[in-house]
């Protein structure tokens, strides 16, 4: 949404009760940072400066009062965080916690689209993908918080109840020179589809600078699934991680580091890895979100 | 809100199905419209021209997809009546639905605020307070959409099934130099109450000025309620009309008519109506929307 002499992006996301995190899982204040973290990151992905977020909280008659206190301490600190400003909202009640942020970025210029990559570009990426999935992979197996930080490692699973994606990347991008930019919230593969759809091209990977590194082997040492931590990079959703493109040529900024190339479209599969189609699961899809992952 | 050179208002607002709305009283393009009602009359109230509302939506996994198609038209039907964009939103699932909007405005100068009445100012409404709160009270009673509609008068039942305020009051209010401005969202006493509270003065509210109209008298009468047609106009909320403090001498806009005055503050009560303390109920408290009110 562009207002006005200043352009202003908007965009809203939401967090809902049993589907997106678990009050036995979650601390209240990590349900508020991973709200901000979903939000912020879909500003930052356009290239625009966090400016501030407005909150809905609906909540159950009983949720106790310290919860509901809690969520906005980590709302506030986790928009600190990213230099915005928590700018009011509004409470209702219902069956279930249902957290709704609405935010609000300055863009720099022109936003930044998904549409805009060309053959030759060079993709990028900025922050890591895997971290949040593999602790939800943690959470799952344990069955509770306790548990999966026992099995470790512990930063896998307060990377899933409250990702701390940089916000800058995005506005560094657009500085640079970026051609398109996105936020992997469903997951690298799925997510560099959709902006290999959206500009008319192909995306190929490259496997060896997405190795996973040494915590998401050990996540999968844990769990006895050695392909986990390959595919919590390649599809886990919710690290906020930027993927963008820029002109072969650009310096990249300091936040980003190539992880492969845009390829004029042809018939068949719009990402590669490798030069070849992926085989696994491409990220969840947004109504398989439906159902509780917990 | 205020961003960048230019002056943006956001104001965000929930409704929740069985507490807000039930989907077997209203039809989706009413919710729709609701949702931007809500919105809109809180960006009107800051005297700023509403500019765009996005919208997020949590919904039951089996919820019909044209129930939702329907909302988005409603929205959309509405927005454009108010002159305000719809830009996007976000869909989630959950165990009830949930519509989130978040709406910006662009404010003409300074927000209004409710703080700003000082004694002598004229106290003055746009738009009817009661029709909603008739609308529901013949919903309850008869059961069923098509039971009240025949009860009637039927245009009661839409007017809280899907309020049509007028947005343009609140920047006309903000032209014509209004001090004070509030959405009487949570009835006319009770908003009142908190616009005195917010400027520390009283305001004395004329009962000759806010007698019930025709339509009020008669769904009181079909309820055989006598006293509701009044009380309705006094406490009824979600009717969205804005009560303005205006310095004395200034033009009212069209849109607004006299219904009392801003006195000093004083031990007591904040709201007098004709001189006295009100002894009936001040409209509905914020929890009290809690309880399905259907």
């Amino acid at each position: 949404v562009l207002a006005g002499g200043d352009r202003i992006a908007v965009s809203t996301d939401t967090l809902v009760e049993g589907v997106d995190f678990l009050r036995t899982w979650s601390a209240p204040a990590e349900v508020g940072a991973k709200l901000v973290a979903q939000n912020l990151a879909d500003i930052a992905a356009m290239g625009a400066l966090p400016l501030a977020l407005v909150v809905s909280l609906v909540a159950p008659a009983d949720l106790p009062l310290e919860w509901a206190v809690d969520v906005a301490g980590g709302i506030d600190e986790e928009c600190r965080r990213a230099g915005a400003a928590m700018a009011g909202g509004d409470v209702s009640v219902g069956p279930v916690v249902v957290l709704t942020g609405t935010a609000l970025g300055l863009l720099q210029g022109p936003p930044l689209l998904r549409s805009g990559a060309s053959p030759g570009d060079v993709v990028a990426l900025a922050g890591r993908t895997g971290p949040s999935a593999a602790g939800l992979a943690l959470l799952t197996a344990a069955g509770s918080r306790d548990a999966a930080e026992a099995t470790g490692p512990a930063s896998l699973v307060r990377a899933h109840v409250a990702p701390r994606p940089g916000y800058t990347a995005g506005p560094e991008a657009a500085r640079a020179g970026a051609t398109a930019l996105i936020d992997t919230s469903d997951g690298l593969l799925r997510d560099a589809g959709r902006l290999a759809g959206a500009s008319g091209v192909r995306i190929d990977l490259d496997l060896a600078a997405l190795q996973p590194e040494e915590d998401l082997a050990l996540a999968a040492a844990a769990l006895s699934d050695p392909d986990a931590a390959r595919r919590w990079v390649l599809t886990g959703g919710e690290d906020h991680a930027l993927l963008g493109c820029f002109p072969p040529g650009v310096a990249l900024p300091a936040s980003f580091r190539p992880v492969g190339r845009v390829l004029p479209a042809e018939q068949g599969a719009r990402v590669l890895v490798d030069g070849a189609a992926w085989d696994g699961a491409d990220g969840w899809h947004h109504f398989s979100r439906a159902e509780p992952r917990a």
